[in-house]
């Protein structure tokens, strides 16, 4: 095995950049045809220092890209109920086009009832069932923002999926399992591997495609990289450390998200694209 | 390689048979309470003999197990919109508990939007996208009667799934996808293969469970079952032939389902069992 690189980096940055600017623009040109601007509602639980810059630098995004953003910010001791009642009204509230539940919501939440109270014609973060389903079964709607980036970066690479074998470890409802299914849809052999998998390597050995997203540092390991494979690290771990092993991995895959600066931009810019969609069905302007 | 058989049949028949047992006392119990028995609303579009033939043992096995069923038989013209009007009509009526729409409808049938003109307390059969995301979040819903069964037989049988190795060969919404989320459910490391999949013997050779639902007669070879694997042939084709080339399997799987009287009888088990427990839930009667 050779130390000399082989792989090439996958720009996440790069395009997702040009997704914001493209979002952008048709935010401007639906402001300009109807007086109002696409509006993301942001709603968040609590004063978790995390999530409140994630719900800030959301925001921040947005308003660059001349998209509104209203927070709605609730004490951490909001229950349930009331948290689906601030949910259910944003539904409902034409002036909002997108929403957003900053999650997780902290223990006391029951937080798959609380996605649910989004319509899911707002459901800009795709993580209702509904949209789950329409991702699942290749139908229109909404894709979880993670997953939506990772296939938009295997479009933009030209990554051929089909027949190929595709290893997803992890399988959260919001990245691993849509992801697998997206993968799926596109006629990839999918394997969904996690904690209680027994030969996490042999499964990895023989993926053409990895995806790793359970956020435990260096899980992969570079070696078990197949020759030529195509590696998207999803995890987030401290230090900006990834799931994978990047500098093995480096040596075997040939094509590889780095961390930072791979699947994370792409998630805030297919909220925002999926945002300015949102608004422009809702506002009966034509699809981009 | 022995040619002497060394599978243990799995007996769908009779485990069927005794789940329908237990429906029927309590649709009893249920009838006994409340003066009003379960009852499953079936919807038939056209006259495919073979869907009249499902339809008809359904309502039969109904009747026997004290199980009113309703059947709405509409000519094979209906259009999408009929047959939603139709469907969400028996979701509003008090006195029909479950609802199954039986498919294929046809091909001017857009049969996803009917599926989800069923409410999902009334889903049965498990075919909204509310129950598909039910199955793959493990939360309280419908599963699929087929998928259901499958899981039903697998837990008669002992079978351990936890970091085993499954192979779902087949990606139907109503089959394939959703066994394959309720084994990753269950903890195994699940493997979608698919028409496209380009190797899909060495897939099987890996697998410590299969599970066919294709429906290509003898697309599984023997020769690439793993000694000791558990088989599931969730396959129907012309002249009582499974997917898995049977005989070859028998000399090396350790359970096998035998086609017919594996998982066919299950299906039909799960679907009386779910329509009790709709009727138990919206008549308020306390879950078995």
């Amino acid at each position: 095995m050779s130390a000399t690189q082989t792989a090439q980096l996958m720009d996440g940055t790069g395009l997702a950049g040009r997704i914001v600017e493209e979002a952008a623009a048709r935010a401007a040109q639906i402001s300009q045809h109807t007086g109002t601007s696409p509006c993301l509602a942001t709603v968040l639980v609590g004063e978790d220092p995390a999530s409140v810059t994630y719900v800030r630098m959301k925001r921040a995004r947005c308003a660059k890209a001349g998209i509104r953003s209203r927070h709605i910010a609730l004490p951490a001791a909001t229950t349930t109920a009331e948290l689906i009642d601030t949910l259910a009204g944003l539904s409902d509230d034409p002036d909002v086009h997108g929403i957003l539940l900053q999650h997780p919501c902290g223990p006391h939440i029951d937080e798959r009832a609380a996605f649910e109270a989004i319509a899911p014609h707002k459901d800009v973060d795709g993580v209702t069932a509904h949209s789950f389903a329409a991702m699942s079964f290749g139908l229109p709607g909404f894709v979880s923002c993670t997953p939506g980036g990772i296939m938009r970066l295997l479009e933009a690479y030209d990554v051929d999926l089909t027949g190929r074998r595709a290893a997803v470890v992890g399988r959260s409802a919001i990245l691993g399992k849509p992801v697998g299914m997206l993968l799926l849809a596109r006629d990839a052999t999918v394997t969904y591997c996690h904690s209680r998998t027994a030969d996490l390597p042999d499964i990895i050995r023989e993926a053409d495609v990895v995806v790793a997203a359970v956020g435990r540092p260096r899980l992969i390991r570079g070696e078990d990289i197949k020759p030529g494979a195509v590696v998207i690290d999803a995890g987030y771990n401290r230090g900006n450390v990834g799931d994978v092993d990047f500098d093995a991995a480096l040596t075997r895959a040939r094509l590889i998200t780095p961390v930072p600066g791979g699947v994370g931009p792409m998630t805030i810019a297919v909220l925002l694209a999926q945002t300015v969609d949102a608004a422009a069905d809702q506002l009966g302007i034509e699809h981009h």
